[in-house]
């Protein structure tokens, strides 16, 4: 009855805009033809007075300070205690989110045996005549905490290993080390050059790890790790090393080193200590105190398979709640991990207080449902992000705009770092041109950025250099390789003229604590805040924007400048072998003509005024973009990687990875079957880059 | 500018539903106040009198009649007449479509050599004796057309066997032929039992047909097939025969079989022929005029890349042109194909017809997107519509709402057959309701459907009964199985009271002409009408619904009936093994209080009055829904097959398809290892099953 009355009455009604109905009601606020709540809601956009109040926020130190300061390595009492202030900080009344609560996965995990600890010694018959340190040496009381981790190999098997020259045919063992050169700048000495008197690690300190390749549950590959889901045999793991590991610290490795010896190693292997750097291929030198010793390895590790927990908060959308923005940020540590990952969650809590703080006011509400994830056992190799990808993946690879992940929030104070899909790369422009640097009202984020790294586009010119998420380095992982959900990795990073250290160098070590971070990584706390404000902006561009700040010109532009490294690297050699990548270039090109088109399309419109349909479609458009990218079966040995352009690459040609690897193994190996692979990677990422151009024409174009 | 004064401007605006401010307007024309003409198009629901109008219409007699009535085998001269037929029809000012084209692909097929037919004869030493007809009988002159196909089994191998009982320990050739049993309800004479006399399958009558397990282009699985495509090799195809095989006529095979010696064969194998079906072990009998003489077959099938043609035309949506409904029909045939798939065809072009004037006139233009596939190669293994599907799978997958397949529009006169994902059983029902049979005013399709086939629903009681689509019959399997599209087969068929045949007799044969339907199958062409009134009904339904007509609970009711079966069957068995089925009762049940919880919001919502995103939410939920049953890896041996509730299955048991295989196997074997495969594909439906329930709660509830 209603429809059909309605039909009719609209048959005759006229055509206005909306634009120019709203300008007549803001003149008759009397007018007894008022407009429905919902076209005014639809027609609400990003509110950038509201994102420089945001801005002008925040309080990270007290983020990290209240923060428990305590050892909590997944799944043990330390990281319970974090789950429950994370908890207890999302549930607040006043400052909490719509909704948080835990939900569990029961995963396998591998950590070292309290009672027997894995030790190195070297020994002469039954003799020991030298051994490893069992842990790091404590300057503070933290280093003493009972609950500290033993330096160990996580994932490394239990197992003994004796000899030095034992093996010629096969290595039986591993001692994992970090050289001073690499992480120290050369720096040795803990009486006056490294922690506790700079930010350079004590030569006791040693880097804890997973050693394995893939990511996610070990166990419940493709399948969320469930009480009762089906798991495979632990003897069919793959990636995990067969022999005995363990990291030890660059004291221990000296007095090893220093005394092996053998012929001269590389150039490139000598690293800070003051000897020269031998292969050790007969043992010990004859002139060691160690001559004629073995070298014991024995590993205690063992697998569990425990509850580890992910954190979930929401702020509902009101406009397109069924419309996801994910943030994320692992809780576990290995140790403290005040750096990794509390700096990532300093600045994760500082978002959600004052954006919750405006939803409980009711102030504010974004357009789009905004998602917290403090997830669990990361350092395990990204597992609680994974599950909860594998356990929602319908759900989130429908409705999912975009992941956002700090991890390390502050690994120096020097400058932003970002790597994103490039749809992103405008909207972290945007943000990091609106954001100042620590302790300047003029320099901004990006310009800052831009001159610590920078690149020439073609179509932009100078510009900050972004990075692509080729890894699966965080927890960005799941969402940027098995669902395609355009991400990004936001954190603060060196001045590379200044260190050579490869990470902060207490990474993964019992140094990484308050008192390092106050000090040494971020006095003042002012690089944290930049990063909470420029994630901050991106957070909130993304979720209130009625069109999504995506640019896909910006992806056709990172197709094209992969498509010419490859056909500089391997078209002539294809063509030799009767492939042509013909097909290839016509696929970037009607990318680029269909990419050029949408953001015609985009420009033309006044989406304010328009139907929220056409922005909805539009917005479908560039969300699903990445998700096109998606081939199931591209990458059958790597877990997890479905994304053919970003997968991970063995190859060091900067190219389609599945393309530029098989390219790369034909031309070493020669073999037929080889260069059929070769072929079958061009089509793959041919049809997924022409499948992605057909998302982006015109609805109606070109079915 | 206009965004802030905007906001400010709809601060103060009050709170109306849109059905209260179109009341309003249609009393007051003149109003300063205008409705933007978006508001009113959003808010246009399905016209049910537009409905009415398009059953009045129709005239399936003349499509057909029209329709170039010669053979048309894929990819031959006919194939190409029809493609031209198909776009003129598509392409008319006044009763077209859009927009139409050609889309062509390199595809795989296999033909018979016309300069060396294969031949099927009884040797003696190197006398022949016998011989089996190479072509069908002529009644009339279709079947003297020269492009007639010689009967043959495609994609079966080139080859020459020889013997009878040569091979003790193995198959060396096949011949197949159906029995008038099966076929023609023990008919087997053409002076006046057969057609020309009755629709029976005359004795020369040989059925073509494509033997292959697999489904879409072999060379190029996973991918379309272009031109420059990645192909495997031949000797890589998996799922075709290795023995040559030849499809013969019943006359041809009981020439043989009643000759044949050896031990008797089972009750079930006996057939029509009037004599005993012996295995013939040891030959021909000694009583034979073939005693001492083998078999000799010889086949000369070749294997030819061939372009093949897709037709596809399109009806661009008003509101939401970016959801489309596909409709979609094999435009290939084995010989005439008057009603494979001539039948269909004429189905088609009638919709299209009617649909196309509405739409030139200007009185009718659809809210979604109507696209129309006339599929090519249909017949060699639903080679155009996979294909399709594999080359634009990304854009498909985002927005495809729904596929209706009409292959065979008729296959007898009896009654509506339809096959569905679950989901659209009632749009399906709703349709059949308001369609009456041909000759009555007052019987309903849907009555006449419950009278010759039902079941009893927990929830709705006795209903006519759907089928699944759980097979690769025809051109639905890409979009169910590959993309998760809500699909449905829709025909007409037999009373089964009154014939045992499989199919329709003259199917794949040289037989299968106009003179046949217009006779035997259809007169007067009602049928065919009747199927065009149900199926433009859905379509119409579809296309124009503002909430998409789908039941997410009789999904939940299937499931439960999967689920019963498979507690029934495997639950004590699983139990024995360590295996909980819990979860998966638990996973149902959870879909159940999903499905339950959206049709309480669907049931409670006035989508005319809403924002159109509200209905926009809810349309994406049914429409993703079969897209969350999909899961690439859980079965890798079956191309395409990716849907965990409906791939194809070889067990009897009418349940989940991977778990009642694997457990069946297990059960055969008692292997740890098959067991284990069990629970994983428990495993798989169980997350399946709940992924899907997630997609179905509120968008904001339990993210």
């Amino acid at each position: 009855m209603l429809k059909k009355l309605l039909l009719f009455a609209l048959a005759g009604a006229a055509l206005f805009t909306i634009g120019i109905l709203i300008g007549h009601f803001s003149d008759q606020k009397n007018s007894s033809s008022p407009l429905p709540e919902w076209v005014q809601e639809v027609a609400q956009d990003v509110d950038e007075n509201l994102i420089e109040k945001f801005i002008a926020s925040g309080g990270q130190r007290k983020q990290i300070e209240e923060n428990p300061s305590i050892p909590h390595m997944a799944t043990t009492a330390g990281d319970e205690a974090t789950v429950e202030y994370m908890l207890k900080r999302w549930q607040d009344r006043d400052t909490g989110l719509d909704a948080a609560w835990r939900e569990d996965y029961r995963v396998y995990l591998s950590f070292p045996d309290k009672d027997k600890p894995n030790n190195v010694t070297v020994v002469r018959g039954s003799d020991v005549v030298g051994s490893i340190r069992e842990k790091e040496k404590a300057y503070r009381a933290e280093q003493d905490d009972p609950e500290v981790v033993q330096p160990y190999a996580a994932y490394g098997p239990a197992g003994h290993a004796k000899g030095i020259n034992a093996a010629p045919f096969g290595v039986i063992g591993v001692l994992v080390y970090t050289d001073p050169y690499d992480i120290n700048d050369g720096k040795m000495s803990d009486e006056n050059e490294t922690y506790p008197h700079s930010w350079y690690l004590p030569p006791s300190g040693v880097e804890r790890g997973s050693y394995s390749t893939s990511f996610g549950d070990q166990l419940t590959p493709y399948l969320a790790a469930k009480n009762d889901t089906y798991r495979i045999d632990e003897e069919d793991i793959t990636g995990v090393s067969p022999i005995p590991i363990q990291p030890i610290g660059f004291e221990d490795a000296q007095m090893l080193i220093c005394e092996l010896d053998g012929s001269e190693a590389p150039e490139t292997w000598q690293g800070s200590f003051p000897c020269k750097y031998n292969l050790g291929g007969p043992g010990f030198k004859n002139t060691s105190h160690f001559k004629d010793c073995d070298v014991q390895l024995d590993v205690y590790n063992k697998a569990e398979i425990k509850d580890s927990a992910n954190v979930m908060g929401v702020i509902w959308g009101s406009v397109e709640p069924d419309r996801y923005v994910i943030y994320g940020n692992h809780r576990d540590s290995w140790v403290h991990g005040a750096v990794d990952p509390s700096s990532g969650t300093a600045v994760m809590l500082e978002i959600t207080r004052i954006l919750g703080q405006m939803v409980k006011t009711g102030t504010w509400r974004p357009r789009r449902t905004l998602i917290f994830g403090s997830w669990g056992a990361e350092e395990f190799g990204l597992i609680g992000s994974a599950e909860y990808a594998e356990e929602y993946i319908s759900k989130l690879s429908q409705r999912t705009v975009a992941y956002i992940n700090v991890d390390i929030s502050v690994f120096a104070n020097a400058t932003l770092r970002a790597s994103a899909s490039p749809i992103a790369q405008d909207v972290i422009f945007t943000a990091s041109k609106q954001v100042k640097i620590p302790g300047s009202d003029t320099v901004s984020v990006y310009n800052n950025w831009m001159q610590h790294s920078n690149r020439t586009s073609p179509t932009h010119g100078l510009i900050p250099n972004m990075g692509y998420l080729t890894g699966a380095g965080s927890d960005y992982a799941a969402f940027m390789h098995y669902l395609g959900i355009s991400s990004m990795d936001i954190a603060y990073t060196y001045d590379r003229s200044k260190t050579r250290a490869r990470i902060y160098p207490t990474y993964h070590t019992a140094y990484d604590t308050f008192d390092y971070v106050s000090r040494f990584i971020d006095p003042g706390f002012t690089s944290h805040q930049t990063v909470a404000r420029t994630a901050g902006n991106v957070l909130l561009r993304l979720g209130d924007s009625i069109l999504l700040p995506f640019k896909c010109s910006d992806y056709a532009e990172s197709l094209e400048q992969y498509l010419s490294v490859a056909v500089e690297n391997f078209e002539a050699e294809l063509k030799t072998n009767g492939i042509s990548m013909e097909p290839l270039k016509e696929a970037v090109k009607s990318f680029r003509t269909a990419a050029t088109s949408l953001e015609q399309t985009i420009s033309s419109s006044d989406v304010v005024s328009n139907s929220p349909l056409k922005a909805r479609r539009i917005n479908d458009q560039l969300m699903l973009l990445d998700r096109a990218f998606l081939n199931p079966l591209a990458f059958p040995d790597k877990y997890g990687f479905r994304h053919v352009i970003w997968a991970s690459r063995s190859s060091s040609v900067a190219s389609f990875p599945g393309l530029a690897d098989a390219v790369v193994k034909a031309r070493t190996s020669g073999l037929k079957q080889d260069w059929s692979q070769a072929h079958k990677h061009l089509s793959i990422v041919t049809q997924a880059i022409s499948g992605a151009a057909h998302t982006l024409t015109e609805a109606h174009a070109a079915l």
